[in-house]
């Protein structure tokens, strides 16, 4: 199918806009769709799936094999690569999305005013929805679910190298929507793997409500500089533990091993140790020893390379870099108020954590360090939308605007005010 | 103080630079600011203003003499003066500002995860907003009490025609903030006419986290296109009512009267009617009457022409214009589905009404309607801020993402997770 609409020939222009037409369109009927509507359509495409998986796995070794020719690193062929585990999780995924509670039409705050009117806030869908991602074929299917379980319609662009497996996996998504009476244009996976796309949905200002980025970061930069449609996104992470002089030195280093060693790629690890000068004697040495035996490589500030002797200087830039690697930089701080300098200084606004007993220090930290998740005696490897319960999430972001942090289900709604009256006038 | 500022040779660059680092260290003290500091700066604002009255009306005659030799209109001049009243509004604004509750801090749905950590949602200020408006020195007093109240530096940008009003109002702010123990950077005026001023502010990402302009259309578009930081806006209002034939005759009536002429010149008026051809016959001619008395001009489709004579044939644009006068555009439709259409084709997403006593109708439109405020029996007139119960707003947002409908402090504010742990890791 996709084989003609990646013909040279085609006009992306014409095309995206008649995309974003019939977007505009399946967003009204998405909009006002029932749950049970909706949830029967996610567990259509969960089960067609499911039964399509040899066709999913000829297409996608089309995209590996090609992406083999190309000479596409190892990392990204394994990101790119289905595989029926990957298959039956992505079904899964559909119907975990199918069970959660739906947001759209939630009516909240309503009460009457001395007007006589009533007023409220009723949870609705943001519209049309743009999600643009690299290889891996599995957010095809995520993204979809939750857009729709949000009663948006979808425009997904994912990476060129994935065109077989989104397309196979767009005629799953399109049957499914079918078997269960809605529309195909709720969602739309592009078909053409033209860049000059990508820079048209970036400008379908009044066409589409969002675009959700998702990828590394050069995509996401480039999107957001790009995009004259707002933007929900996930810069990066430069996550801080700091653990203060009045820590418990038993879950100091619980938390600051798990939240450095548990993963390193994830955006929720810690990549910069902050310690209180009147604790570091305690608890940094043996922290060291364990880093190293996780072969974590430290950098340090003066005082810290004072205390742990031959360790790495860390430079200026450590401070600001987001490693996703066995990588930590550490330093030594006189005090809570050093902490929360720091952070302003050099954090991404994602996850920050403090280690203390104190809860006067707690709340301070609480209040005053302006990140998406701040925590209190909890590793940072926490911030992430399972965890939170939100059932799913469609990404973590580091804006301030709109949605902060995990962004589930309800990140993907607006809230619009409702006025109940009997014939109330204004005076 | 005004006068150095202004001279040529500013380097506005610079000065606006500087302006952000003031501001952006100036909000993480008014972020932890206790509402009993904030109220105290508010009412200290509000007290100079009073016994600054003298003054401010004489620096508002320097505006109001320099704005008559440039031959600025006289609705213009009548928005740029300052008296007596005027003055006393603003100050009474300030403490009405001052006795709302103070949305920081506040926490919401904490509750514990089987991980056994504690989640929950912090409101917290948005950071530094930058307000850009046009003549009306009161705009100045207003944003600013808003935005510190939220807990917000903010930098403040006026129309060139009102730099002595604004710049003696920023005295007494500043004055205010000083008495109360709180740094005046907090809120910061700028000090130049230069437009190049308003263009750095819309580049500075990273510094200014939102970007609320108020004023005409044109200004909005314009602030909309460069801006860089996102913007918090009210575009226009095509708002529509929609007599269905299940309507209430006379609750129809009362509430199409009021929401026409009730006042002409502000956004949340009527610039529709939608009538069911069902009951056109029994309310359309009894309205044009009373519309015709009040000097409304009626504009409309092909139905209502045959229907009560001798009205001017509405164009295809009136049905996208916001007339903000005397004029009213008015078609009859079949039906709740023809209503629908129209106002998905044609509305602003600001606020429309249904006029029914039909319960499924009623819950149809308030659900299928993509609009900030969807009313049911009630007057368009009611979408506001203070008919709401917000207490004050800083404007209406059209826009869908963040904050939708009349804002007040909660829109200049954002969530962020917070996570309580015991030394909970994740495993």
């Amino acid at each position: 199918m996709s084989v003609n609409a990646q013909s040279l020939d085609l006009d992306v222009p014409g095309y995206m806009k008649e995309v974003g037409d019939r977007a505009k369109a399946a967003a009204r009927e998405t909009g006002r769709a029932e749950s049970r509507l909706k949830n029967s359509a996610l567990r259509a495409i969960a089960d067609t799936i499911e039964v399509s998986a040899e066709h999913l796995l000829d297409e996608n070794r089309k995209d590996l094999q090609s992406g083999e020719q190309h000479d596409l690193d190892a990392a990204l062929l394994d990101r790119l690569e289905l595989n029926p585990s990957r298959i039956a999780d992505m079904a899964e995924g559909l119907r975990q999305i199918a069970v959660l509670e739906d947001p759209v039409g939630s009516v909240s705050d309503l009460h009457y005013r001395p007007s006589g009117i009533q007023v409220g806030r009723m949870r609705v869908p943001l519209g049309v929805i743009g999600i643009i991602y690299e290889s891996r074929p599995n957010v095809t299917v995520d993204a979809a679910g939750l857009c729709l379980k949000a009663g948006n319609a979808a425009i997904l662009r994912g990476g060129s190298e994935a065109i077989h497996s989104n397309q196979a996996l767009a005629a799953c998504i399109h049957e499914g929507l079918y078997a269960a009476g809605m529309t195909r244009d709720a969602v739309q996976v592009v078909k053409t793997v033209d860049r000059m796309a990508v820079g048209e949905l970036l400008r379908m200002k009044g066409m589409v409500d969002v675009i959700v980025p998702r990828g590394g970061k050069g995509l996401i930069e480039r999107v957001s500089k790009d995009s004259l449609v707002p933007v929900i996104k996930h810069l990066h992470g430069v996550c801080h533990v700091y653990i203060d002089d009045d820590a418990d030195p038993g879950k100091a280093d619980r938390i600051a091993y798990n939240a450095k060693t548990q993963r390193y790629g994830t955006c929720n690890t810690m990549e910069t140790l902050l310690v209180a000068e009147g604790i570091s004697g305690r608890v940094l040495p043996g922290l060291a020893a364990q880093y190293r035996e996780a072969g974590v490589e430290l950098r340090g500030c003066e005082r810290t390379r004072q205390l742990l002797g031959d360790i790495k200087a860390a430079s200026p830039d450590d401070w600001d870099t987001e490693y996703l690697a066995p990588i930590l930089s550490v330093r030594i701080v006189d005090d809570l108020d050093g902490a929360i300098d720091h952070i302003a200084r050099h954090g991404s606004q994602h996850t920050d954590v403090i280690v203390t007993e104190d809860l006067g220090k707690a709340r301070r930290f609480l209040r005053e360090v302006d990140s998406s998740s701040v925590m209190v005696n909890a590793s940072s490897r926490f911030a992430d939308g399972f965890e939170y319960g939100l059932g799913a999430e469609i990404g973590i972001s580091t804006d301030k605007l709109h949605a902060r942090g995990p962004v589930g289900l309800e990140g993907l709604t607006t809230q619009k005010y409702i006025v109940l009256g009997d014939g109330h006038i204004r005076a």
